[in-house]
């Protein structure tokens, strides 16, 4: 069985705090923390911007029209990871930024698109549970999910008009267009076990790496550092984000509930071929290969299933498979930092990337 | 009864052609065929920018998941009126703008704001019909609606950003919030009979006037005229908005399905309080206010009760009231368009305005 994933440590060593006429500057975070985590770690790193960063994302998802705020709140304030946008924050910290508040502004656009396709995946899966609490669609309805979706997704397009750059909003918005192409592919590949490994990483790409990779390069595009700086970030993004999607779709199978924040056997329930499915597909005998025809292929599942289903897992070493690729994705994203110099903060981005993998093992 | 709407023609009058280098050249379109309506006319003034505006549609609807061209043709190429591009086109014409193709390709994004809108509203009220065909949602499912929506609204933008006006991504991304904020107050006031006017006009100036407007308003943008013709053009959009929507609520009591191309009596089966509701419920005796509850609060209704809430409606004179308004509207936006000179073209987005009204008495 997989130790469940260390939680976040819930209050941060109080950095020293430097914010003077709208400069948000976060001192090196060399105090280390014993049993931190590297997610915890490197959000420490940017812990002034992530703050400036949580109040521009509650004062931009307000609107008259009081159900938007309310929705917006259940999700966005419910706290996650930040991920994305701590990723975009540390890229521009990486970069050298120290123009103004640009990254945090943009960061806070990185986590609207997110949240926007948080509600509407939630719609789309017909979920229940997210981060641990009754989803937004469980609580507000479907209708309202969708719409207040569509309204962050307008919002973080409106914050980037006002950021004024055409590059930030050239990346942004083709990744918004990959992440729905990403989300169609894996309505399509549904139910389908002819589907290849590599079509299945084209969804993951363009459903969750898409936006890691625009997230990491828009830090690079507002320190205005030269192209081959913001390849690297969006390759080390495009691979973490693999990578992420990869240890997600194992923990589907290999989390306990509790650990994992939504329910789990989700995946298996929807039909969805991850790699996981794809690993064992390939892995079983004839009676496994009868067995996933008829849980993913035919959607016909009974109680016990998703049991069988992991034990099958485990026997074809399908989890251990998909872990090992993730761990590959990690280890990519780790050398495309090579480009920077060695620095604590590119240390706490690489250690993530391991992190994204040992969160599960 | 209500007559039926015209239909437009088929085939137009062919007019000149003048296609250039990338230019094109929309003569003015002198020959008025006898029994014409307005739109069709305004159409046949920008028909050659409107013959590559649905070129531009057709190609930047493309995706390499073939789900998502196939659904979006089911909505975009299945036609419709293409009123919304048709204002963006003649708006830019009647500012004199003759620089490329920048009116065409904006066009598309408005065309593809509104198409990505249709496809979430259908899925938020379980339309079945749309233009007359089966909806979206009915043929591919929820999941795809809402997922090719998305991908839609972010292609919007892509050519948005291709355009590189931060006016014109100002102006769209500003338009696409309030539409959300629209959409939402619409749900918030459903089966609410103490929603008053004012927040009824506030439903309707979001989910529909704020496109129109911004459709209008992107023209005079391209054609880098003075602020005041931004602004006339801005207010005729949202003027005709009020107009075109308060007619659709009209219609929903009022037209024969046929004629109407979706299914009469949705807004009302789903308990949407529109102006007719509000005029009917205020002008109904005890007998009447009762009856309006019953089937727009508590949502029981029988068969029977969409005859007799036609038949409050005509006792009450609230499909009158709600067309009065709309004519009210309809003149505001005709003297919007006072500030630019005399011509045809001027004429023919005046008449636009009476078309709106005109086409449902």
């Amino acid at each position: 069985m997989v130790p469940p994933r260390k939680r976040r440590a819930k209050t941060a060593i109080h950095p020293r705090r430097e914010f003077i006429l709208g400069i948000v500057s976060n001192l090196p975070a060399e105090i280390t923390v014993p049993g931190e985590d590297a997610l915890t770690v490197l959000t420490r790193h940017v812990s002034l911007d992530m703050t400036a960063c949580n109040a521009a994302i509650l004062a931009r998802m307000d609107s008259p029209v009081a159900l938007i705020p309310q929705l917006a709140a259940h999700i966005v304030a419910a706290g996650g990871k930040r991920l994305r946008p701590v990723l975009t924050l540390a890229s521009a910290r990486l970069c050298g930024y120290a123009g103004g508040l640009r990254h945090v502004n943009l960061a806070a656009c990185v986590e609207f698109i997110h949240t926007a396709t948080l509600l509407h995946d939630d719609v789309v899966d017909e979920s229940q549970l997210r981060r641990g609490l009754a989803s937004a669609n469980a609580v507000f309805g479907n209708k309202a999910s969708v719409l207040v979706g569509d309204f962050l997704f307008a919002r973080a397009f409106q914050l980037m008009v006002a950021d004024g750059s055409l590059d930030v909003l050239r990346i942004l918005s083709a990744a918004a267009a990959t992440i729905a192409e990403g989300e169609v592919l894996q309505l399509v590949t549904q139910n389908d076990l002819t589907t290849t490994e590599d079509r299945y990483l084209d969804v993951i790409k363009g459903k969750t790496a898409a936006l890691f990779a625009a997230a990491c390069e828009v830090g690079a595009v507002v320190a205005d550092r030269p192209e081959p700086e913001a390849v690297a970030l969006r390759n080390y993004g495009m691979h973490l984000g693999i990578a992420f999607q990869l240890v997600d779709d194992a923990l589907d199978y290999a989390a306990d509930q509790a650990t994992l924040g939504k329910t789990v056997g989700d995946d298996f329930r929807e039909g969805k071929v991850t790699l996981p499915v794809l690993a064992a597909y390939a892995g079983s005998d004839e009676t496994g290969r009868a067995f996933w025809r008829r849980t993913i292929e035919d959607s016909e599942q009974t109680e016990a299933d998703l049991d069988e289903a992991m034990r099958l897992m485990a026997e074809t070493g399908a989890i251990r498979i998909t872990l090992d690729r993730a761990a590959a994705f990690a280890g990519r994203a780790k050398a495309d930092l090579a480009i920077f110099p060695d620095s604590d903060l590119r240390s706490a981005l690489m250690g993530v990337a391991d992190y994204t993998v040992s969160r599960v093992r």
